[in-house]
């Protein structure tokens, strides 16, 4: 109870996801430490192509939570994100309006490259936010790339930004990322072409509806000019629908189900992974490889080598 | 050999790469029989955020290759990319200019949620066109994602295309694909901003400087009109300058035994995975991320039960 107190403070919970990040073999006792008070925070998922304007939409919602009265925590695994250094000033400067919030903790997670990647940290991130508290946690990613639509989706709501006048990266997002919407988000919709974008989505919603369980939610389309605040107690709106409609039809629990299902898959992977490396001195991968590379081996005949040691002990 | 002959078949490549994407148990066989023929493809990468021209860049290396009497193989991992079915009209019309050519064969790889994903899936799919003969391997992927960044930097040498002008996405790239770069591609540059986006990439260059072994390549910025075949020459020479320079420094053998460790270390994750599937009977994970959610058990404790079975094994 202690430690849960003292995840309180914004330090105590900046120090934790960075023991997530660094992959800290001190991760298993937090986990355990943590495990009896995560379970409560809504968790949303935002995604879209570079340019949609998902920064400005997470920081306005921030902004219709806190006036809700809700803890904030936003995780941002999108290398276009101003907290990953990546955008322009003008994004950066407006989320520094919870900057000084000690009820708002953002996060960028630099994983690449990282053991396990996002699928490894981004749910451990995410729990330690929803053990210290926080009632809504929103998480970040660009919506082009595999293990951004795939984390994303493990959200209990996830949004699916859109943007008139796009061209090629509004096709690039329907190709890639219509089937994980729960709501869509027609942002920059005072430009020209927002009709348009809207018409279409409504007409590919009509041709892919998803059924769940005999069930179906059919995934509203709200329009928004983010920058302006415009349509985002919509938005809020249509996350409050979603979040009843799993409730209704019993889908929240199997929701989470498969967000723990991923978890610990991840750690499980990293962990047989580890072994590999430890069981033969780290070396043999590389020998390995070279005979692949020379033709001597094919990589399904190197595998079988490499976790035979795995298998043994 | 009769096999190898086969190989020439493009219906036969295109088989292969199915087994790939089912992840078909033919595969281990398959994988031997080819062995012997891998190692001669020249694997170029080409990456950057959607919009930027990267297939038409594609479609017009292909022709230039094809002008050197080169037989080329394409694996689009990019759901921007027209092969996926994202992108616009005009672009699949160009790239059927090489639909009828025997010695071009394009692919889009469709690897979403599959085991392993694209990890696991590209090495295998540019190991059948390697043994099949193509000269020249092309690996598109959309330079945002983690798993695409990672795919695309497993070439011999990567291309990251950039366009004048796309505000929010240059920048995204600019952060996150900036270091795996061998060669610059400032595309579009008959638009205003191409000579800023030069200049500000020759900057960041001079910043990052990559080192290798005490060598140093220094990266090549070229510019491109790719729909119009400009400088394309140049990209070539290019990339002919990068792989001169990786032979010269003793740098191409390693690139490819890094190739080799990430494939067969994917293949022996995915085996590991399959294995506490087996082991357990496919409904451990699911009892394990009950508990898990109801905050009775941390994913660590749970991801150690799960595998505690193959290690007794």
């Amino acid at each position: 109870m202690a430690a849960r107190a003292r995840l309180r403070l914004p330090r105590a919970v900046a120090r934790l996801i960075s023991l997530v990040e660094d992959a800290s073999p001190q991760l298993r006792e937090v986990a355990a430490a943590l495990a009896p008070f995560t379970g409560r925070a809504e968790v949303v998922g935002l995604t879209g192509p570079p340019g949609v304007g998902k920064s400005t939409t997470t920081s306005a919602l921030v902004s219709a939570y806190r006036a809700r009265g809700k803890r904030v925590g936003v995780l941002a695994v999108d290398p276009s994100s101003p907290f990953s250094g990546g955008a322009l000033l003008g994004d950066r400067i407006r989320m520094q309006d919870h900057a000084t919030d000690p009820d708002v903790f953002i996060r960028s997670m630099a994983t690449r490259g990282h053991l396990g990647g996002l699928a490894w940290a981004t749910p451990q991130a995410l729990r330690v936010l929803d053990a210290a508290g926080f009632d809504v946690v929103l998480i970040e990613t660009v919506g082009v790339g595999q293990s951004e639509v795939d984390v994303v989706s493990l959200a209990d709501s996830t949004l699916v930004l859109l943007a008139p006048g796009m061209g090629d990266g509004i096709q690039a997002a329907k190709a890639g990322i219509l089937e994980i919407a729960d709501v869509f988000v027609v942002n920059k919709a005072d430009r020209d072409g927002a009709d348009t974008t809207a018409r279409e989505l409504r007409y590919m919603i009509s041709l892919g509806r998803r059924e769940i369980r005999g069930a179906s939610w059919r995934q509203p389309i709200v329009k928004t000019v983010a920058a302006r605040g415009e349509g985002i107690a919509d938005v809020v709106a249509a996350i409050d629908a979603h979040r009843a409609w799993l409730t209704e039809h019993g889908e929240l629990e199997p929701r989470r189900a498969c967000r723990a299902r991923a978890e610990i898959e991840a750690i499980a992977v990293a962990a047989l992974r580890a072994r590999i490396g430890d069981l033969h001195g780290g070396d043999a991968l590389d020998r390995l490889a070279e005979q692949v590379t020379a033709g001597d081996l094919d990589p399904y005949a190197a595998a079988d080598k490499l976790i035979a040691g795995v298998q043994a002990t």
